[in-house]
């Protein structure tokens, strides 16, 4: 049975994106290390680590779905109109945008919040683990008891000012138990279970 | 020269004490491992990895004073009017406690801000480092560019609310260089410098 494991790049400071959903600087490390890295579903090759890339290709091999928030499908402008990782994607909002509905939308848009949402991604997924995107949807998901797993790519800088991932968590203090940690110049991965 | 280093043990959403400045929880990591661990001016035996022990005491003999603020002397009751690491401590206030005042106290107050606390910290510690500790103090001293390095120690959780290090810092966003990352079972020591 595959695992529910929440993935962020994040500052220091636990932003994810400046206010205005700026990711330029955080994602810098994309840009530091002299190996190249793809991200399936995103037209552009990026420059890690070899061990980041070596991590990072074995992780992300292992998704076979995503859930994320409607927020999120915004901002990025709906990926492009492509699958990052190649996935399925059940993007959790009240409203399901009309001009992403049809047979041909890439995108399932899920209404029923996000434990229907994680429910289907898992049946869509398999064996294979489901990514969860969207720091509210993060936030339902931890005090619904539904992530397995966080995995983050801790960028070495405070960005001051944003959204933070760990945010309106009040009540739901929550253990972790390390995984792994791989320490690379530019960013460190941190990868933990969730105490349940 | 001395550095000025601001170290904490922070959760990974990034608090250093709880609503009502908690810490058991957070310092769950100082019982975790089988290694003794003392820290001058605590009468108290720790149990942690062997690494993180070694690493500590060797980053904790190159501090020769201590500034922080009113709060965390107030909270810790002082810390028993004993001398943590049995270094000078300034600390920075409005109105000092008149009890302790005089030359019998162990403490120093600064009534002029955290520049000059840090410059007579600085001078007392000689060639020795500067630890800085009070989360509102380390926000001051972030935008008053007197921080050199931050030596965070990860404990692996989420605390879900307390008080933040890294608050108030709109506009101040700070790149940082990895020096040291130290993965140990319950808690990971990162160690940054300051890019300024």
């Amino acid at each position: 049975m595959g695992k529910t494991v929440a993935a962020f790049t994040m500052s220091l400071d636990g932003f994810i994106a400046g206010p205005n959903d700026e990711i330029g600087r955080l994602y810098k490390w994309y840009f530091s290390g002299d190996t190249d890295f793809r991200v399936p579903g995103v037209d552009r090759v990026f420059k890690v680590s070899q061990t980041g890339a070596d991590y990072l290709k074995e992780e992300w091999s292992k998704i076979g779905a995503m859930v994320t928030g409607r927020r999120d499908f915004d901002v990025s402008n709906a990926w492009g109109g492509q699958l990052i990782l190649g996935v399925p994607h059940f993007i959790v909002t009240h409203q399901p945008p009309q001009e992403w509905l049809g047979e041909e939308s890439p995108f399932v848009f899920v209404t029923e919040g996000v434990e229907t949402a994680v429910a289907l991604a898992k049946a869509a997924a398999g064996d294979k683990n489901v990514g969860v995107g969207g720091s509210q949807i993060v936030q339902q998901c931890l005090k619904a008891g539904l992530i397995d797993e966080i995995q983050i790519e801790l960028a070495h800088m405070l960005l001051g000012e944003g959204i933070r991932l760990f945010d309106n968590l009040a009540d739901y203090a929550i253990d972790l138990e390390k995984i792994e940690v791989i320490d690379t110049p530019d960013v460190t991965h941190l990868h933990f279970r969730v105490v349940k």
